[in-house]
């Protein structure tokens, strides 16, 4: 891109506080020479912590904000009463288009109530939905929806599976993603009425997507599909569960090298080797989910993420506003409408 | 137990056959010295593998079936036309009570379709679930349903609680073990309706069960509670995407100490400490899910186990015989009707 891409931050969000996101600024700004930054938030606060990074200085601007969005505060709330908080002005910035791209570490389901309510959802999309990038066996896989819609019905499923493929597209660089139903099984006959439904949408549509048809929950680490689809519900959990268990295993990783000496001395030798795998499962570094289905790009990252996390969710934020992702899905989407309205209004 | 305990194997389900079966039944022997056991399948095929094992000689019996459920076969044509097969037979056993529990590495549907055909359903019971041990942090967790019901309401949901209460109780030997319900967050308001009248019921009902209310996917792993309680699609999608989780990250342990020298010395060494950790890990330790709620204690094994996984599953089944947990669950969920046809009438 010609001109030079500007990313708005909420300053305040997360557990940690600015520390972490001015740390990870740092850090991004030697990746992306020509991005700009927008940082809101209080600035009695982040004025000390950028006076100690000079080389932030011509690439920084600071709003002041004087409110934040806490953790608990209900979406309903920040809504009515959150205008002059850090959150709520970063989104801001997106809206007037004076950033391409704004991120926040802080409560999700008032970033995504604010995010729709300026920016608005897309043409012909239901609703938006967070993506996830996922390590698996091949690579990464982009998993949607991890948290936004409770339950979904097969129109939104099938909105799920253009925005995703968009997504895959323009961040893992495929040029045909495949895109596979999240199910208990990979027959025809299995699941509820909107995996049945939605699958059959996307078997019949006329659209550029590759459609794998079902797959099941070993398939997402496994890498089968490079799209894995499915309501908020079922892709939070999937998400959290995938975490657990790989928190359990490297858990048990370390107690089964300190729990013997032969065990310890192979660990230190191997330490290498073991920080590697550390680094590659762990979760600051794939960090960040991604709101898909809006007139706008909003990146979450985690909110109890540290300096490299955050840096990791920039950097998807400013990959996102290069591969120009919004475009692409108003393009797919508009290709699917002709084909299947009687498929759609089922 | 004063009388001996008999199992009722289906000696032809799973992938592998009744090789497995049998030599799994070689390892269990030595852990069961007063146990007998009913093996239903293809006599041409189980004698030439029996006669190689003498020890079983005078506690198994061969009962021929001239036939087999295959993986693919549907519930409904085998429910018609599968009288003659192994599985069957298997539960026909527990039915006529020949023997205490049944148990099959065959195609899931079937077997449940069956066991619900000739078992019946405990009374009070509206759908029985499939409840899988999952390996934690603190020990072992009860997760229920994995698979048996893809869509459920609170009353459902309750009934798993209450049973999956006995079976933890049963099998894991703890005096009150906390149950949760597996949400998308721990507040109150979030969830679809089915969670959140559940939660309602729980709290409400004068049940003795310690009711820890929402946990979330990573409390799985984390051992938060003792029994994780869920759908039948969320339950097997969560369970399919942690083993998928583990098999990635010991498969990426594995190529991160191939990929140095340092690395596959300190793995060499390690290699005990390794061993341990894979076998803690591995599906077949931990292998096979139980149908609750049936007037029978059926016990699924996985299809692609090898020996030591079908014996671990028919250790389980063993041990549910002897714990009495169908007396369990009758017993408390006779305490749960009265006190809540309010609320669960909602």
């Amino acid at each position: 891109m010609a001109r030079e891409l500007t990313v708005s931050i909420d300053a305040m969000g997360g557990d940690s506080g600015p520390g972490i996101v001015v740390a990870a600024l740092a850090r991004s700004i030697l990746r992306h020479p020509s991005a700009r930054f927008i940082l809101h938030g209080d600035e009695a606060a982040l004025g000390p912590l950028l006076a100690k990074r000079t080389k932030l200085a011509d690439r920084v601007t600071v709003r002041h904000t004087p409110e934040q969005v806490r953790m608990d505060d209900k979406p309903s709330l920040v809504l009515r009463r959150g205008r002059n908080t850090s959150m709520w002005r970063a989104i801001e910035s997106v809206k007037n288009k004076e950033a391409e791209v704004a991120i926040s570490a802080g409560n999700t389901g008032a970033l995504m109530a604010m995010a729709m309510f300026q920016l608005g959802v897309l043409e012909g999309i239901s609703r938006p939905a967070i993506a996830a990038l996922w390590p698996t066996k091949r690579g990464q896989s982009v998993v949607l929806d991890v948290g936004a819609n409770i339950s979904c019905d097969a129109e939104q499923l099938v909105d799920f599976a253009v925005m995703g493929e968009a997504f895959a597209r323009a961040i893992l660089g495929l040029e045909r993603p495949s895109v596979g139903l999240l199910n208990v099984g990979s027959e025809e006959v299995k699941g509820h009425d909107a995996v049945k439904e939605a699958a059959q949408i996307l078997r019949t549509a006329s659209l550029p997507i590759e459609f794998a048809g079902f797959v099941e929950g070993g398939d997402i680490s496994d890498g089968t599909v490079d799209v894995v689809v499915t309501d908020g519900f079922t892709g939070n959990i999937a998400l959290k569960t995938g975490e657990g268990t790989a928190r359990l295993v490297i858990g048990y990783l370390r107690s089964a090298l300190r729990g013997s000496l032969l065990g310890r001395i192979g660990g230190l030798i191997a330490s290498g080797s073991l920080r590697a795998l550390r680094r590659k499962l762990d979760p600051s570094s794939s960090n960040g989910g991604i709101f898909l289905g809006l007139n706008g790009i909003i990146v979450k990252s985690h909110g109890g993420t540290d300096a490299m996390g955050f840096a990791g969710a920039l950097d998807m934020a400013i990959d996102m506003a290069e591969a120009g992702v919004i475009t692409r899905i108003i393009a797919d989407h508009a290709e699917l409408q002709p084909h299947t309205p009687e498929a759609a209004a089922s």
